[in-house]
């Protein structure tokens, strides 16, 4: 199959080469990066020079792709998909950028602006195949991936929400707390994530509100089946890739009144939760918090369900790596899906530990 | 002024003889540890080596001292207290450890077991001068200097749930998402704090309660008069020293209905805090979220209350040295005052940045 | 083909099985750790929870497997490899400790005390594919897998020691001085790997010898045909996985008369360098120091040899992950070629950046 | 005394504003830094806030200040220089920059080009004051603080060159491998110095020669009194504050015979590195390779010879803090000696560990 991705020089891009470049079915058709073009991919990220590739300056190809990937900004990235699916009937798109990943449109332009491609909004299938699978399959064109802290915090709330299984055992007011390695903030280069400032210091962001807090409460929603309120705050550690989200909720009365103690309501969570995650591959349900490292570089997603009686909560602790499992494996699992191959293919490595 | 540390093997003693082996009104006239006794300490810490002390095994001379830090675990802690306290009259002790924190028995009973000397808690003093700067003075003896986390939280929330220059404007019911350096977590050797383990990596822990949450719901509840309800999420950050909290809290009706625009309702409140914090010298009212290093090594502490009107929520950062600040530096702060200096002295060195 | 791993509990054991455990033409027979038997892989490493194996105490089905990896302390390793060697004769023993490096029994003495098992030491063949390709074959069954500071050190220095493309160009007296991240240093607990106190901190050890000295100068002795003389001096660097090694040598009048410029002879020696490795997957000749990182998880080692002129020197500067390159991956590598697989069978997968 | 600095947007001007900003005897008259001009310090330095101090664009009140501080980019510091030295007599200049280090004006150029001020050259005193106390007294006008690595390689080794304790015994040609904390490369935004770049991530950089070698060499060859011959390699490694120089050097036959076990050698010469070093407060002779963390944000260096008698070398391990006793510390002790005052006045914290 031949795969393209565009936007080669940021983190994402080369997330994905290193995910892409190596796999027997797989041909790297263009790698496009317009600082880059003409360059060795080596000489804009050294661990990719095994692959010598040059890196292009635009799509000149676009038709032959089976797959493009987008890493782009947002608003490029959406008048690029656009381009695409005009010109070329037969390749599907997987759009790393927020373009695609909020369906109301009001929502979006209150927090990116104008939307470039609007009408592609019903189209775009939410990229999160442990809850949206059924929507992702060969007859889909264009995927919009979701962002790292959604698909991290969501994935750790959604059993609770939901009435797969069961009835919903929380309520909808939730509070997501959580911590992002420096990668997740990109490539381009600020003073606070100089090297000599960022290490041993750690701070809070995005205190008057975050981007990724409507499409954690738009899942939700989704999920759960009526309004759930979020409440997020995002925080940088000093670490490159991985990222940890502690979510809060109230229990029901109906689940309080269930259990006599806090391990035995703890466990049985944690066999909900493993029995909700039982046919997705890349979940794992754990008995203590994580911890990031554990999943570096892989696209697994440890959850820690537990439940505090006392104070009537479910605390869950989800981690994954913000690069793999929260865009560039995600990306991946999202084209074995559309190609209607095995959803773990070229995507089973083990965390990269210690 | 003669002062021994006892505990010197540990990350809080060391502070300690940090903070006071260079002052010239400070004689360290013993340095106690069990498993050093006759070292050099400079072969225990060899950032102190040019102290050129000797570690002591046992605490010798107790009657010449007219402060002993206690940098003990707990138990042990209040054992020494009370010997002292006996034995010595013209002493004072200022206790690092938990053991005369809590001012209900039955609450530290619970989290710690029996009390070794439960007849010292009414004696003792909360040594969180911003708070109850007027209990400590030269009358006192015994100081329980607070723990990091209690110490980071409620200097963050007590200006809003207290009535000492208006009214409360947050509801009693709180969440404490915290960050802490390793170096909170002590200088035994654990698998979870191997640096290969450690590093590029984070967690929660404690998530089935945490001792310094009846702290921090202690404290809080004397501020605002009636009981406040906490929730405490402590995590591991990948960095030695430092310490964030970050607070949630329900504003008040009456608050709500105050402002126009969040933008007004935060410059207010820090305002607020700024006049709260007014003759407190180590709090600085800041615009942005803080960042640890910021006060690496420093006895500040950074605050940053932020409204956000949407959700109805105050959001607090609030950001330390947790063995500073967090712990012998406020040691150093309730010495001060228990003598009588400026309460600065040999505190008003900066962070250590970058 | 069926693989056993004794010492499962180490880093190197963890690394055998985070390349192995997801090979379609492995199957992990055995993962062998006596302090954890009976525990999930899981616990362990929660890395290779995935896994879903079992930890045995004991080599129970020695004579089933095609490969057994040995990760552990010395004298036990020589001990199992030698049992293995004489009940299972259709097994390869690949030893990963320093067991059987040393062709000198008496070297190995003095470093590591009486040999327990001093007559395999000819059988041994040292596993360093780049260097001995010819003798890592089929008929193989004992391997002495390379240390990581040797592997680092002797790729960076043998193509200019080596007659093989021409005559060497550097003079028998070389100083390696090289930077290990920590998880060289083992998962054991110590004061000194504390992560409080190895973050933001570097030190030098092994300044009074360094097991891995002769080992290095074994190599470059045999590349270059009579002895070389060699200093080396480790460092620990705070980072997990990477190793760098600088080293340093005086070129010959030859080669310096042969060059009127330093860039000149630089461009020269990287072409010679690339020409020596031509066959070699592993090996990256780059124009720029490279950067651990570059390398991290990956089997590559990326080498960056420039001459100075002036100073008459030759300064090889080599990275590669000491988990991957440096122990498992080197292992694995060698058991391809052992086994008559393509030398890159499960081993090309690119460093982890950022 | 009243104190400027120009440059406090720099890592320079803030660890002197750090240092200084607290000291009773010291009015910080002026903070230049055009960038910031007209900011509160706490804008630029968020740890420096608590000084209340606003930076100015420029120098206006010169002939007030007793001391100026220059912490600019070479060529702009000399033309700086020699203005205030010019328009006001009794001020004194400590240069942080290169300007005023090298006394061979053609050795600057061919690294710096062309000297702005060179007939300064010969009235610059070199700052480093345990090898040239005598002429930094309040009688020079301009000194020329030495560079972090010069200041750490160099101190390592003079004992060994120089003849004031007794004989040279080692040979004039010494290799200087060196560590550096980025904060060294400074506060410039670079794609190598990103977080998620740098962090766990080590590199050799300079390869094709460093600014900083002809100053150690002019040390070195200053000490030993005939020309000493110096190869200077330069990494980065992942941490902000701490430097590190392992230094080699062949002992002459003379030492080698003295001494019959490496033991005895390493032991007399630690105790004549002791004696040499007698009265220089700052330098701490150790029997173990410091880490760096042992003296960060102090201006201590830890030193520790050995010697390594099979190999016949001295290795020299020395330890300081980039910015302390690299830079800043060391400015204020050159303005200490300057002003007659002693010299550790405000000087004397100690490491900050862990």
């Amino acid at each position: 199959m031949k795969v393209s991705i565009v936007g080669i020089t940021g983190y994402v891009g080369a997330e994905l080469a290193r995910l892409l470049g190596r796999r027997p079915d797989v041909e790297l058709l263009e790698v496009v990066g317009r600082s880059a073009a003409g360059q060795p991919i080596g000489k804009v990220f050294p661990n990719l020079a095994p692959l010598k590739l040059t890196v292009a300056g635009e799509l000149e190809r676009m038709t032959e792709a089976d797959v493009i990937f987008l890493a782009l900004p947002h608003h490029a990235s959406a008048e690029t998909a656009a381009e695409i699916l005009e010109k070329s009937p037969t390749t599907k798109v997987i759009d790393m950028s927020a373009d695609f990943r909020l369906k109301d449109r009001a929502t979006y332009e209150k927090w990116y602006g104008p939307h470039p491609a609007a009408y592609l909004l019903l189209e775009a299938v939410y990229g999160l195949p442990e809850l949206y699978r059924d929507q992702i399959n060969p007859q889909t064109r264009l995927i919009a991936n979701p962002g790292c802290y959604p698909t991290c915090s969501t994935l750790g709330l959604a059993p609770a929400l939901s009435s797969k299984l069961g009835k919903p055992f929380i309520e909808p007011d939730v509070i997501v707390d959580a911590l992002s390695g420096t990668s997740g903030a990109g490539r381009g280069l600020k003073q606070n994530l100089h090297f000599s400032e960022m290490t041993e210091s750690t701070a809070a962001y995005g205190l008057e509100g975050h981007r990724h807090l409507p499409e954690i409460a738009q899942t939700l929603t989704d999920v759960y089946g009526s309004p759930v309120d979020v409440i997020f705050t995002p925080h940088l550690v000093p670490l490159s890739r991985g990222m940890l989200a502690t979510s809060y909720a109230r229990l029901t009365d109906d689940f309080v009144a269930t259990y006599k103690t806090q391990a035995e309501a703890t466990q049985a969570v944690r066999q909900y939760y493993r029995d909700f995650y039982a046919n997705d591959p890349f979940v794992v349900i754990v008995d203590e918090s994580p911890y990031t490292k554990q999943v570096a570089g892989s696209n697994y997603i440890y959850i820690c369900p537990t439940i505090n009686l006392s104070s009537r909560r479910l605390v869950v602790v989800s981690a994954l790596d913000n690069l793999t499992k929260g865009a560039g494996g995600e990306g991946v699992q999202n084209m074995n899906l559309l190609m209607g191959l095995p959803e773990t293919t070229g995507l089973d490595m083990l965390g990269l530990y210690p």
